[in-house]
């Protein structure tokens, strides 16, 4: 190993605070420069990001392997698709859609009043800090969703580091910088922070405008209190916990239940149970006996570990709080070894559901399932009623049976996606991808940390009234319209770049 | 005047605690009924309020003005704007792009994974609490664009009523409700609540899914923090106070004050100088003596009635601060009398504005203003730089002239809406509007509450992952595309009623 490459992977130290003033300060100036980069530079940007990323692939795979133990071929994967993540939110802002400017040409006949020319254009809304997640190292963390959105619109980042995976935090971060730099962006646009009180210290400085964080309840809500309580309030994006439910009609149960269950075994044990997406709650007919048909499936499972023996302890922990819980059958109860944790499924009956509902329909971090049995569909129905906010909810069943469609009905109300006859695992970044959800899914019920619309995020509205147009934003300009998506005296009308983007 | 009559003008009383919990079961049951209507359905019913509020205009602007003291003719052209906005958010929803459709079809080649297909649709975010505002009886109040927004939307509407007018909060109440219930809307549809304490109680009740709020920093602040306090927090969408300044470069000065400054005295006491978009601030070269020549102007305007008395003695007060504040130029005291009050002006050096900048650059509701008088371009940009978030900031320049494009980029980062050569009051209702701004102009600077935009505010996306096309939501379902807006695979695809819609 080279000195550089052994020093490039050094454990960094948390950020000083007057070290965490410099980097806002250095963000600030950095806001500057980069919202005057037209969409195509910033494309341009997020495509250097991702081939740098490309070239280094083979340490920060290895790195984040022994930080993480997610194991090579998933994390491959995933630097795969943060990378398709870097180049999509270039090809968001050809398309324009997302951000389009608005134009009301003067109208002398506008009702009530004549109305001036108004050109409302999106700028970017300026310092953003991102609190990366632990779970993808890659894809929510130091070059995820939240920062390639952010860097998209135009917002110079910060991003607090997650504890689990320091090195290669600093890899990427670095990686990062680099890849800025060599186009001309300044020092500030792209920086790292790393220890909790730093993260406090940079989500309370004024020179931050909007702040992106994935993680838990817990920590999301503090400091979702502390973005709210700031002199000066930010948008705040966190995505938080979810149950993710599943439910299973009595058609289905009846007619596919082993396919089911194989799926819903696979789903909620991807990545060690260490998704926001993890299925943590099956609800299904009592009479198939689906928890014992699991746990027959789990028994030859062997272990695996956790991200971290912190995730580890604290895992065993909540496992303990489920087998404990009155009134549930444990089905099968995971161990906690040196070579990893093995799953646990406990079975829940509908009265014991209502009655410990709070504590059975906690997000479970880690390969741990309720079962919840249904003695009719009514309470299958009356379940999918409890549920808090969710990131998601799927339902398996029949399009002529009228008991998926009720389900349907229920759970739309609480989730940010509904999957049918399908897996919450595994979110496609794509235009129509809604990762979000009511509280305490998100903090942010209409906003997305995945997908073409997180762009808008951090983008902020400002109209110009009764400018010449030599002195408007270059996209505003009348000679530039036909690039640009725009509404025109409320029409829609296509960028021509963007007429066959695909 | 009948009993009726009689009846419907009478003061009503504060809600008690348990109205409020009615109010929002009410609410609730009723955003199940709303969520299943159409946009056509939506229009007809905006159409519907907008064509009762027409007819009942003669008793409304009556007791309007006897409530307001605001004029016949300005409450005649108000109440105008209000229908007006009521049908043009049924235009915004025929349009469509506003809450596009995103669908992506499910693509087996799509990078890092297939994609199923997915189908993004908005739905209502559920019943919607608006605190009406005071100084816009109609237009922001109990009709106005945070009702016609929420209820295009398809959202259940508690209206906390203005305690400045509440017989005519009442009268509109009534009105609008009798709308929807004879075209089969449940009662919950849209209520009214009297009293600080039934609002803040609906605000913090579990039924409520967003809040919207037009009026001062301190109240809406203290309401922000309410709703983010909540176990579940909820968007709250908070218009709170602006300066919005007016920035006179010295070309501009020199070759037409006079025009100016007629502009200017129009604009600040336009409604008695108790509109958001107030100009209490205009920056002007030292050497042309602005603070006196509007003196002279106003020295012939005679008084004019406050909204209350409470509002006038506020008034008063914040006029006793001013011309108390230490260095001030006292060059026009106003009186308060009770035929009403004459307007206030001070003038300020740039060393007096930044000893005393909180104090002068904080919003003063009614005829008064702040002349900041500045010896230097520098010092102009300087105090431009110093500014909190505004609605909007206005520059009196020349397209060839370096000094007016400087203003106009350093306060672009600090307003929602810049205008040029032209003043801020008279909000447009219309396609491109924002009316929004940083903190502690809006609590929530991505959005707005006056143009089409303002409808996606109590729009929630939910992605239907993998369904067959009958179990989809009508909009979503093959057959029906082409009536709607919306971005397939990632290009736009306008809506074919929108077509034509103008």
């Amino acid at each position: 190993m080279s000195q550089a490459q052994s020093s490039r992977e050094s454990i960094p130290l948390p950020t000083t605070a007057i070290a965490v003033d410099q980097v806002a300060e250095a963000a600030s100036g950095a806001a500057h420069w980069f919202k005057e980069r037209t969409p195509d530079e910033r494309s341009e940007l997020l495509e250097a990001i991702a081939g740098a990323l490309d070239a280094v692939q083979v340490d920060a795979v290895r790195i984040a392997e022994e930080e993480t133990h997610l194991g090579v071929e998933r994390l491959r994967g995933e630097l795969a698709r943060t990378t398709f993540q870097l180049r999509f939110f270039g090809q968001v802002l050809t398309a324009g859609w997302v951000a389009p400017l608005v134009i009301d040409h003067a109208d002398s006949q506008w009702p009530v009043a004549p109305r001036p020319d108004l050109r409302r254009v999106l700028v970017p809304i300026g310092p953003v800090v991102v609190f990366a997640g632990g779970n993808f190292p890659f894809a929510f963390s130091v070059a995820g969703g939240d920062v390639a959105s952010a860097l998209a619109a135009g917002c110079p980042v910060i991003v607090k580091a997650h504890p689990g995976h320091l090195r290669l935090s600093r890899l990427v971060a670095d990686t990062v910088a680099a890849a800025l730099q060599r186009r001309g962006a300044p020092s500030g646009t792209f920086q790292l922070v790393v220890g909790d009180e730093a993260g406090r210290a940079i989500l309370s400085h004024p020179c931050v405008r909007a702040a992106a964080f994935t993680g838990s309840v817990r920590v999301g809500r503090m400091l979702f209190d502390l973005a709210n309580r700031r002199p000066v309030p930010i948008p705040f994006y966190g995505e938080l916990g979810s149950l993710n439910p599943v439910f299973i009609t009595e058609r289905a149960a009846s007619e596919r239940l082993d396919a089911i269950l194989d799926g819903f075994l696979q789903s909620f044990t991807l990545g060690n149970g260490q998704f926001c997406t993890k299925p943590g709650l099956l609800v299904a007919p009592e009479a198939c006996s689906a928890a014992d048909l699991l746990a027959e499936r789990l028994a030859s499972n062997g272990p695996q570990r956790m991200l971290s023996d912190a995730i580890a302890s604290a895992h065993a922990a909540r496992c303990g709080e489920l087998v404990a819980s009155d009134g549930v059958r444990v089905v099968k109860q995971g161990q906690v070894t040196e070579d990893g944790v093995t799953s646990t499924i406990v079975e829940a009956s509908m009265a014991v559901m209502r009655s410990e509902f709070a504590n059975l329909t906690a997000e479970s971090f880690g390969p741990a399932a309720v079962v919840a049995v249904c003695s009719s569909h009514n309470e299958m129905l009356e379940l999918a009623g409890l549920l808090d906010g969710q990131l998601t909810g799927a339902v398996f069943g029949d399009e002529d049976d009228p008991a998926a469609a009720d389900l349907v009905k229920v759970l739309v109300e609480r989730v940010g996606r509904i999957v049918w006859n399908g897996w919450p695992t595994g979110v496609a970044v794509s235009w129509a991808m809604h990762h979000g959800g009511p509280y305490p899914a998100t903090t942010s019920p209409l906003t997305s940390s995945v997908g073409a619309s997180a762009l808008a995020r951090f983008l902020r509205p400002v109209v110009f009234q009764g400018f010449p147009d030599r002195m408007l934003p270059d996209a505003a300009r009348d000679e530039n319209l036909a690039e640009s998506a725009i509404v025109r005296d409320g029409a829609w009308q296509p960028a021509r770049l963007a007429a066959d983007h695909r």
